[in-house]
């Protein structure tokens, strides 16, 4: 459909980027490949895993506090009594028993579900993958929060959809952002194909969707007929104790993402989909090209840990243990860093989102960071269109707090070398700063 | 590119296929839906494992010779002493143990490999979904041979490509009718992006590629710039105990596909992909979007098996249990089936290739087999485009030599009916064959 040029300079006007992505050559690969770039935080991941580095840059869960030995002999009695089960292929849907059960799971969040329209995936990002897939054409729109996850982001240049950025606050997604967007998006003729939110403990802005922000935000979409996905690996991770209602509890169309990679153990890769049911036939067949089936092996060893174990009491060590380091961190970072940052203090989840001062460009600062020997994710791998240089995302979730607090003081040290410069040459020419939706707050600024 | 009309009537001419399917409508979700659906033999599944039917229809390997007692001590293990590795998030490329392993694993047939151009995947499934991923855009032309297996037919749809099937006779790909539809696709503009083949024990045809063509088909690819793509799940399980050179052990541009559900245990899905460096780099960022890491544990299950356990024993234990089940249906078809059919004698993996009298339809005659109690998969399923109406596979791999004898006996039975009643009323109007390449011959038959 032809796009009638914007009357006044519009944040959400795509007609460029879809031009740009229609371009790339790609020779004897398919044109989407031309989209699928490492991201900067992986591309990091070599360097900043070398010892000496403290990293501040990935989201791997602590799993210390798991209680290795009773789950090694829970293991291996699964493997001695069910094995010619466990080691067989199952359904593409995934085990029953498990579908049960992850439906008790999200009734922690005030949801209502039916153990038919749960399928069970390698991750929550597969069910991300094939959401995506089942949705998404290539150049279709979809809408993420400003920033948002990168493996989501991943997945829709996968799959050749452009995304548009909307902004958060303190308070998560702003409602007027969101109908801004699909106004300027419907002027230009186009309905996205859903909106992709964290409502909790964002990745990586660490900020919480209001409880009052939650309907409206379902009205909005339904008023405009873009489907929702609502992404929850962190909600039962808040250190208030808090559990949320999820987006999907208020409205039955809502697509519901869900994971055991930060509850139990991210290495089985246990996620699932719930899904109304005519997303569900497709989610299936979908899975079924992607991987035939998902581990049933793995899908057991869950069934029988949310059985046998106690392990809403294992969350709540999981979360003290994030407190503590969530704590280690806010009063390392008031101590240490020079003024003109600020952050927020997330109440949940694994991830402070920084704004450091002016001028200051976190994905040039980088690599002299890993010289200084700490790493963190730059803020532009979070935005889909170059946004993000002033910020960066620390994650508290896995080093100890004497090794965070050690890895913000290094991070200090070369934020405040970085201003010494500015302040003896000037400020130095930003990477031009691409359009993302309006200049988005860091969260604590709004 | 515009196609103009053969001149003379062309079997390889997929035009019209082109048009139907940028046709399909799909209301709110991707195009790409339009070609998923659900597979024959999956829909069949249901009804197929109620215990008094005899399944002849699924591909499940027989795991009942797996020491599980010695399997739950090295599991358990492995938790106990490696927990916190095997239960965290991994690299989206696999372990590096494993892809040495796996390196070992290949060198049987001949394969030279560095670990590095290893990707492991959730089973070999994800890896023909990700090459597909990698290489097709939509409309995109894919050779597979005539029949070849539902799970790449399903993948080849799920990312709009267009199969264009080449027949094979009782030695496997016939190179002559490859270089017809090289020939014939090239009249048409089309250039085929990979020719996708399983050259041992064929899914579903049974039979094996002949060494002396291996490289004859290599060439005759490398000819055209048409990539190939080798899948060898069944390469180690020949009665013979001969293990066949791979198309890979040739040239190492041939994309290897592998799987260890076969040779140790489908329900960890683990499988791998060795390929040259440039489609690495693309598979590996393609499988962080599906999936960010293959299991961890399942890897380091896969790598202690094979470093602990006597595994080619275990194969060989395995591959007795198959050969036993494929006397035990050979001697039944030849004892029951009525006059008019034909079938191929595999020398490994776990399929018969059968076809009917003319005028049976086989997929017609499926749900009055299943009446009878016994499941096959119809030929239809293993084809893009409906040819394969008078062909069926039987499976032998996973029921009991007794179970086997009965199922195709009862099998007899149904086809008698359908005899019987050709005969009194005439051959049926057929279920109208499309086209799919020349009518391929049942491998037996050529």
């Amino acid at each position: 459909m032809p796009v009638p040029p914007p009357t006044v300079p519009d944040p959400y006007d795509i007609s460029t980027a879809a031009a740009a992505a229609a371009a790339a050559p790609t020779g004897r690969f398919a044109r989407r490949t031309a989209g699928m770039t490492a991201s900067e935080i992986r591309a990091l991941f070599a360097v900043a895993s070398r010892p000496e580095v403290v990293s501040l840059a990935g989201g791997m869960p602590n799993l210390a506090a798991l209680p290795l030995d009773t789950l090694a002999a829970e293991v291996g009695q699964l493997v001695a009594s069910e094995g010619q089960t466990a080691l067989q292929y199952g359904s593409a849907q995934g085990t029953p028993a498990l579908r049960e059960q992850i439906c008790e799971v999200m009734r922690l969040e005030g949801i209502d579900a039916d153990p038919n329209d749960v399928v069970v995936t390698v991750g929550s990002q597969m069910a991300l993958d094939l959401i995506t897939r089942i949705y998404c054409d290539p150049g279709d729109v979809v809408l993420a929060e400003g920033p948002s996850y990168v493996g989501a982001l991943g997945s829709f240049a996968a799959y050749q959809a452009r995304v548009v950025h909307v902004a958060m606050d303190a308070h998560g997604l702003v409602p007027q952002n969101l109908r801004d967007a699909l106004e300027s998006l419907a002027r230009q003729g186009i309905t996205p194909k859903f909106l992709y939110t964290i409502p909790n403990f964002h990745n990586p802005a660490g900020v919480t969707l209001a409880v009052e922000r939650r309907t409206e935000i379902l009205e909005i979409c339904a008023s405009y007929g873009v489907a929702v996905v609502e992404d929850n690996p962190y909600g039962l991770l808040g250190f208030s104790g808090t559990v949320y209602p999820a987006l999907r509890s208020f409205d039955r169309d809502v697509v519901y993402l869900g994971s055991f990679s930060k509850t139990f153990a991210s290495g089985l890769r246990v996620g699932w989909a719930l899904v109304p049911p005519a997303v569900r036939d497709r989610l299936v067949l979908a899975a079924e090209s992607a991987t035939l089936c998902p581990p049933t092996f793995n899908q057991m060893i869950v069934s029988r840990y949310l059985q046998t174990q106690d392990w809403r009491s294992q969350v709540k060590t999981f979360t003290e243990a994030y407190r503590e380091r969530r704590d280690a961190m806010l009063a390392a970072l008031e101590t240490h860093l020079p003024p003109g940052c600020s952050w927020n203090v997330p109440d949940g989840g694994f991830y402070v989102w920084l704004t450091v001062p002016e001028g200051v460009d976190t994905k040039a600062m980088l690599p002299r960071a890993v010289t200084a020997r700490v790493a963190y994710a730059s803020g532009t791998g979070f935005y889909a269109d170059g946004f993000g240089s002033s910020q960066l995302r620390l994650s508290y979730c896995y080093p100890t707090p004497e090794r965070i607090e050690e890895g913000v003081r290094r991070l200090a040290g070369v934020l405040g070398a970085e201003l010494d410069v500015m302040r003896t040459f000037g400020v130095p020419a930003r990477t031009p700063r691409l359009r993302s939706g309006p200049d988005a707050p860091s969260p604590d600024t709004a």
